[in-house]
């Protein structure tokens, strides 16, 4: 099944195609502009680099958040429209998620170390999950939160790996409170990848699960500014 | 410090432009064609995804092999160049070195796991190498070779996490021979990454390191198949 994977939850985007969980080819982007700019330029060089068109695709994947407001609106909206001309199916994938599976180096039993997924919320605050590994899987030990980066330390007391753009802004803080417990993934795994977007979403569809794309909205776990505002007028 | 990083050394290509340690824009190819009739055309585009030219690259980097014949001299006389063109240094970097990193989870206290990169060498052998985490390092603990499969398997008894397109080909064979010993890493981090060598290139740039683009030749191990087929003449 080829999978087209479309990240814009953040500051980078990304689009990846893939075969089932092997990857064909992915571009990442972390330049500073707004996704709508690019993002289906994107798709459409990736096709093009694959030898395809968009045709070929047969599921769509899009990560569903916590992250920036109009950068989740434009990933899913692209999606969405494509999902609905075409009739193909859809998933959405945890940002959290994303992040948490590409610091995991495939079935290490002995590996302990819990994960703290810290993405830059903006306002002072990270969006935050926890994630263990239980007999070689990863386990999401927490809900998803808006917090600030204190807060979202709250209750680890161990080494703990953490990783996500929140890790790399807040870095300075996270080791003054956790000290050498404090550990941290290397830089290139802390902007989501499309490709393990699309291997995520690959687990849900081969199990037959399908999110309904006329009814699919981004998780923002936080209020927009304009709500916000609005409660304090 | 920009760096432009290429990598031809399997079936893959993939191009990255990173600053320092960090991540800008990559793009990664599987797509089954000689990388000749990509390379050039991906690192355009990869540098107008950035806002760049080819002027702005500060250093290149470019894997070294051991890995495909042709497509070595491919990635490495593009890369020599531009660097004979512009002026600008250059670092190859192992092939088996970015596979291995692209596994390590950060600076793990705990995972003691072993890695054994296997790349496919074609005539039924993989070129390999071994590592091991110390003080939550990753160090090189053998030579590179190239080997029958079972050969490089000669001597792991314990856990060991596999990783690159040998481990897929051949994963029957390693399971058989080592059962749940066997650990396996996720697809996508079996595909070289370009952004890992820039970020591997960035490690020694940084130390002032630098090759001698004149002089500077891909690492082959195997001879060529006109080499062994002269000295069987």
């Amino acid at each position: 099944m080829k999978i087209l994977a479309v990240d814009t939850a953040t500051e980078s985007c990304g689009v990846a195609l893939s075969e089932g969980e092997h990857l064909i080819g992915e571009i990442t982007n972390r330049r500073k502009q707004t996704h709508s700019r690019h993002v289906l330029g994107m798709i459409d060089a990736l096709l093009r680099m694959c030898g395809m068109g968009a045709g070929d695709v047969e599921a769509y994947a899009v990560s569903a958040g916590p992250g920036s407001f109009t950068g989740l609106r434009i990933g899913i909206s692209t999606v969405k429209g494509m999902v609905l001309a075409s009739g193909k199916d859809m998933v959405g994938i945890s940002v959290p998620d994303v992040l948490a599976a590409q610091v995991f180096p495939g079935s290490c039993p002995v590996c302990v170390l819990p994960v703290c997924v810290l993405t830059d919320a903006r306002k002072g605050e990270v969006y935050t999950a926890r994630y263990r590994y239980e007999s070689g899987m990863l386990k999401k030990i927490s809900g998803e939160q808006v917090l600030a980066p204190e807060e979202a330390l709250s209750g680890i007391e161990g080494d703990c790996l953490f990783v996500g753009r929140g890790a790399e802004l807040y870095r300075s803080r996270i080791e003054g409170k956790l000290g050498k417990h404090a550990r941290f993934a290397p830089p290139e795994c802390n902007i989501i990848r499309a490709s393990v977007l699309a291997r995520l979403a690959w687990q849900r569809l081969r199990k037959g699960e399908r999110d309904n794309a006329a009814a699919f909205g981004p998780r923002y776990i936080r209020k927009s500014d304009a709500e916000l505002g609005f409660g304090k007028k």
